[in-house]
């Protein structure tokens, strides 16, 4: 016997298909929102304003509500790409302030594993720009995961008879990491690209 | 400068309402439903459908879409009331299966620290059910917090001239708890409640 109304099952199972929501999260985030109609309609609003606004810039594809993003509208220098997995990434390396050139979002990451095509991947729109636009420098910044150095190494094939240096981001100790509790990896990536002091 | 498109950004902002979800989770999700519209859009529906349909029974204010919820109009017996703080708790026995009477739920719990006040809670119309109907017995079942005591505190008092038998969960050992890992507070509540073998 299904204890709750029809139409809470319903919200339950669509909000537990969200990442990292389970069924009983799903209970109590629907619980929670039932009992507070603002949040729910301003999220239901929030979601239906968003789907119908927000596509993707013509030129990088980062979030836009216009045909092109206030980044490539913008004044930033045009002859560095940065090159992103996925549009959040943009957020976090705006918020380190060290790159001001345009990017360029992937929407994913090639895992041949996983069995995700490169298809998929904004890969021949990167090819484009650089073929089209002024582009002097790529720098690659997808994760340090199997799959982002797979994403990488396959940037750099890509793009290798182009002229265009390119470069990744470089791998190593984060910072606050105590050598004691790094992993083996980290550690050989920051052995491996150890700079002169 | 806001790097996100605005009707993306409102949505953040009240994804980050949620119970447990700080601004990057909501980031993360937003991510999550642009790129997956159709998850999006049945959780929109799922919201909208769900505030103009979910009310409270009238009886026992359990989530419902008719005037009384299924336990109400169901052929359980009508003699015991179990007291339970939030809809989600009534979920929770069922699935243990104890349970065959009905329920009150309370929607909230009485805490004098927090300045929630007992008003808010369905405390008058617990009251009004124990007086006009054939009701016997009541298990309070409020959590084992200070708040669900003093709770209970309070129900024991609100009904104690009226006639009917007040009983509260036994606390106690968890199953699967290791003494050597509990708190004092249970293992004192446990050595209160032994029970004879």
């Amino acid at each position: 016997m299904n204890l709750l109304p029809p139409s809470l099952q319903t919200l339950i199972s669509e909000l537990s298909k969200l990442p990292s929501i389970g069924e009983k999260s799903a209970m109590r985030l629907a619980n929670f929102l039932i009992s507070n109609p603002d949040t729910a309609t301003g999220i239901a609003k929030g979601l239906t304003e968003s789907l119908l606004k927000v596509g993707l810039c013509r030129e990088c594809f980062f979030f836009s509500e216009e045909e092109k993003c206030r980044f490539c509208t913008s004044s930033r220098s045009r002859s560095t790409l940065c090159v992103v997995e996925k549009p959040m990434d943009v957020l976090a390396i705006e918020r380190s302030g060290e790159f001001s050139g345009l990017y360029h979002v992937l929407h994913g990451v090639w895992s041949p594993i996983k069995g995700t095509d490169a298809a998929g991947l904004k890969l021949a729109e990167l090819k484009h720009r650089v073929q089209e636009d002024e582009i002097s420098e790529i720098i690659v910044a997808t994760s340090a995961t199997v799959e982002g150095d797979a994403t990488a190494l396959y940037i750099g094939r890509l793009l290798k008879d182009l002229e265009v240096s390119i470069s990744r981001l470089a791998q190593g100790v984060p910072k606050g990491g105590e050598l004691e509790y790094l992993d083996s990896v980290t550690l050989s990536r920051a052995f491996q690209g150890r700079n002169v002091l």
